[in-house]
């Protein structure tokens, strides 16, 4: 199943059921009048939504317009972003040039979770000196979790999965992670693709906690990378246990993997700009690519074997705030 | 102006207007159903909550049982915490046994947003062997506050005052602060005292950006400090200006200003444990003070030179989570 929320005037907009080829949808109703109404009470939303998407697959449903969507939730209670890749932690270090982290448990910092732009808006920065990059990363969104779950108990509470781009900026990173305080300048609103899925739906692309899906990302048109999300070194079951640890979360709480990255990234490219900086300075000792300028695009989909989308795109540019 | 959100059986409460006094109390009304719908609308909303101030002042209210109040805003989409007390921040390298902060910019986490305690309820916790600890702190309430605003803009946007116990789990800070990503497991959820007040109502309680009481905290029926908010290192409007750097800031989000401390510590005591156990590690060589344990209270109030306390009072219990 596959959900999706377009503009109607109001903060959380209207939940959708979209089809299989994303083509057509259903409209939910005054019942389910958003996606984070649907996940405060998933157990009877979900019934009523996998009915319209049989009435999708019957054939029913109306065009959709994809340009009308948001993000799938266009704002949540709670972002918590793990950074679950170890690849990118490593490479993060070159780049940042910061001490290896050995820590026992997953990384993960709360995140601005008032608002997510949605996947073809254009993205407002005040300047470009922050360093804008681009993270590709995948997440899920649960029900309510109470607090100590174990990780086969928080696998049951994984609803949806979606894809994002988590906007960085990356002069302000170091300074605040040496604070011990965590991000607060570099990591303004994310973005997301405009389809939630279930785990279900996503097949094979969906194995023990993990997305294993590749990840393309196009910058200003050409193939920046294309990494798989199976290389997460815990599983999304795994994070959501360890954001449990002392806290219940909230329904509609939004875990991310933190950016995809293989080990194999000569080959595969890499999710995000620094990433890449990192392999220069590794190759050359010093960093060849800038970051993002303004008037820059970016382009990330996760397709599977069959060529299909099921997150849809993220396709944005980056603009001047007036 | 004193506001108040009493129980009414939906996740934000129903708002209320206060007396002076704290005794009586008018419900707003359906137009304005809580505390973070009258921030989204803040401009229509003062003027509509002032006039019941007018009739509460000419005598008319409800008597106000504070037993069925939340806190003022029981979630909220944004909660930004600073560190603006140079003492605290001081006495918590030593606690923590961390290299000294010489941040450039305030230091700030996101934290938990999607539930504020009640004043008066019940705080769970899984074990006690994460080192629970009270931090006593002030805290404003911004309606929606643009990108890249000055302090001079910021303080336009500070409608209202709040006195919180940012709860902490000391075991786990130091791990967190080394990953540089900040607190996820180190800060559950925060309690609020029941009265959000308009800056005005503070009189010379509030100068410039600053609350200037008192914050009387006993630990278990003890007093334990009673530290002046006034030593903030930078005030409120530097803190709300500091957060929209990269970010424009959603209605009804929450700064706060971290735990109240001062230079004359040997004279207030303190506002967290954590303190006090750096002060006797600074005196005799190791921590005397233990954490706190189940069954254990803590009381904090701000109150001014006439003895009122405009915020109410947080008494709570620390027990174990079923």
């Amino acid at each position: 199943m596959r959900l999706a929320t377009r503009a109607n005037g109001k903060p959380d907009g209207e939940l959708l059921v979209v089809s299989v080829d994303g083509a057509r949808c259903l409209a939910v109703g005054p019942q389910l009048p958003n996606l984070l109404a649907a996940m405060e009470d998933w157990a009877s939303a979900q019934p009523q939504l996998e009915a319209l998407a049989v009435r999708l697959a019957a054939g029913e449903g109306d065009p959709l317009d994809e340009s009308a969507l948001l993000a799938p939730m266009p704002r949540s209670w709670q972002w918590l972003d793990g950074s679950a890749f170890q690849t990118h932690a490593d490479l993060m270090q070159v780049a940042f040039g910061t001490d290896p982290l050995k820590p026992e448990r997953p990384l993960m910092y709360q995140g601005q979770s008032d608002r997510f732009l949605a996947p073809r808006e254009d993205v407002e920065f005040l300047d470009e000196a922050g360093g804008i990059d681009f993270e590709g990363e995948f997440g899920v969104i649960v029900d309510a979790v109470p607090m100590g779950v174990t990780p086969a108990e928080a696998m049951q509470h994984i609803k949806l999965v979606v894809q994002i781009n988590d906007w960085s900026l990356r002069a302000y990173a170091v300074p605040e992670m040496k604070t011990g305080f965590g991000f607060i300048l570099a990591k303004p609103a994310c973005s997301v693709a405009p389809f939630a899925v279930t785990p279900e739906a996503l097949g094979e692309g969906w194995h023990d906690g993990r997305v294993c899906l590749d990840l393309a990302i196009d910058w200003n048109g050409e193939r920046f990378g294309h990494a798989n999300g199976r290389e997460m070194a815990v599983g999304f079951h795994e994070l959501v246990a360890h954001a449990t640890t002392t806290r219940d979360l909230v329904a509609g709480t939004i875990i991310g993997s933190g950016t995809v990255a293989n080990a194999g990234y000569a080959e595969v490219g890499s999710s995000c700009i620094s990433e890449r900086r990192a392999i220069e300075i590794i190759a050359g000792g010093k960093p060849e690519t800038g970051f993002m300028r303004f008037g820059d695009t970016v382009r990330m989909e996760a397709r599977t074997a069959d060529g299909e989308a099921p997150f849809g795109v993220i396709d944005q540019k980056t603009v001047k705030r007036a």
